[in-house]
């Protein structure tokens, strides 16, 4: 397929999560226009039906091919895990999730061939990690781990202290005692807990975040379809629902970069 | 208003916490059929903005009296706190929500007259339990405290145990301090975790639940109307999401019991 040279590059999340895979995007490919979609009214998509994230997400897409994006990426492990498979066949644009990078770079990275996943309930009920990482090496061993708790943790500005640690634990425990020297964030609100999970599992884990890998895989496309970037840049965030409690919080997933979000109607 | 003699009573929630409330229902008026709707799709309600939750309690509210319920139970604190006045003038039938009787029995209950409030983030910006204690006893000293991270504690059936009491310790060590001698849970998910609340507090702090104050009200409503039961009692539940989690976890708030629910196409 091939992209439009002055399109915007879209991408959606079920609220902030996706802005760390914006950011990193934006390190990387400063000369592109942005347009991000944060369904925030219906947040999380993590402890939802395949059924009713699918919907979701076609809403989220056809919201930014309406507002004429080039590619679109799903900045949502969730939404990746559950309906990207179905997005490929239906839209008309490049499209890229978070599993297939993640998976990449995590095989790359591992030397013992012991895998560590984290995700929301539903991105672990997939089993879409597990499956695509075997797929391209059947020696892996993959030990996956639901972590519940750490979105409500992100979203409620706690990164670190003694209650992020004990449940980290928790959920790392089990990682640790299987020996995992590469472990997989499969969310991307995960990075926001990344010195805690880091302290906790030792320099010696490679711990993969998803949005270094997407950026690497939208530029790879962007380069094959010699889509040089548009004249002139700029980033629109798009919100379902609460603009202010957005724009607080996206400082925090963007680096301190202040944005002014636009609150759409709900689908 | 007058009560149709056979109509079901009707409840609706953001999920699951509702059924706490129908629960007092069910034992204080075991002669009545009941119509829970759980919207779950769109879980939780308690971190969304004002204009959402107001739409998201007016389509619940619709699809309860499109089931021919005779009177509605706001059985969401967020909902009630945020929506319930709307509703009130727009519903041909009575409503009823948490606050006003969760209100009265903390007023019943103070000695001090230094009441603590817990709640979700939306429930405590809207100010209306401090508003609703204030207007009735001006006297009252009210200390409010969100607690975010109690609801994906109860939904991941994390009700005990270290990080449970961690986390109580965060948010009510400021009520300990300001040596509150009532605390109204003003979330219908915060029962489950009672018993480690109560634990913190000392026997001498009155927890005070919206359900049994909710199951009076109804009572007296029901009284006053000579509405008395249906020939027939039944339950149905309905869901706007995934049904296989929701009648697993219904029966940690229903005490066990086991239901069936039927899910119904989202809003």
């Amino acid at each position: 397929m091939s992209i439009s040279t002055t399109k915007p590059i879209g991408l959606f999340d079920s609220g902030l999560g996706g802005l760390t895979v914006l950011r990193e995007l934006q390190l990387v490919l400063p000369e592109h226009s942005y347009t991000y979609l944060g369904d925030n009214a219906r947040f999380p998509y993590g402890t939802k039906s395949v059924e009713t994230i699918i919907r979701y997400s076609r809403e989220c897409a056809q919201f930014l091919l309406k507002h004429e994006v080039g590619l679109v990426v799903v900045a949502c492990n969730t939404a990746s895990a559950t309906a990207l498979s179905i997005l490929e066949q239906e839209l008309p644009v490049p499209i890229i999730g978070t599993v297939g990078p993640a998976v990449r770079e995590a095989l790359e990275a591992t030397r013992s061939g012991i895998i560590g996943v984290l995700g929301t309930s539903a991105t672990i009920a997939s089993h879409v990690y597990e499956n695509s990482l075997r797929e391209r090496d059947a020696s892996i061993r993959v030990i996956s781990q639901a972590c519940p708790l750490f979105v409500p943790l992100v979203e409620a500005g706690m990164l670190e202290g003694e209650i992020v640690d004990k449940v980290i634990e928790l959920y790392l425990a089990p990682l640790k005692a299987q020996q995992v020297d590469t472990v997989i964030l499969g969310c991307t609100h995960y990075p926001l807990l990344l010195k805690a999970i880091q302290g906790y599992l030792g320099p010696d884990v490679a711990v993969v975040e998803c949005s270094r890998a997407i950026a690497a895989d939208v530029q790879r496309i962007l380069a094959n379809n010699r889509a040089p970037a548009g004249e002139s840049t700029h980033t629109q965030y798009f919100v379902t629902d609460e603009v202010g409690q957005f724009n607080q919080l996206a400082a925090l997933f963007l680096g301190e970069r202040q944005v002014q979000a636009v609150r759409i109607e709900s689908f």
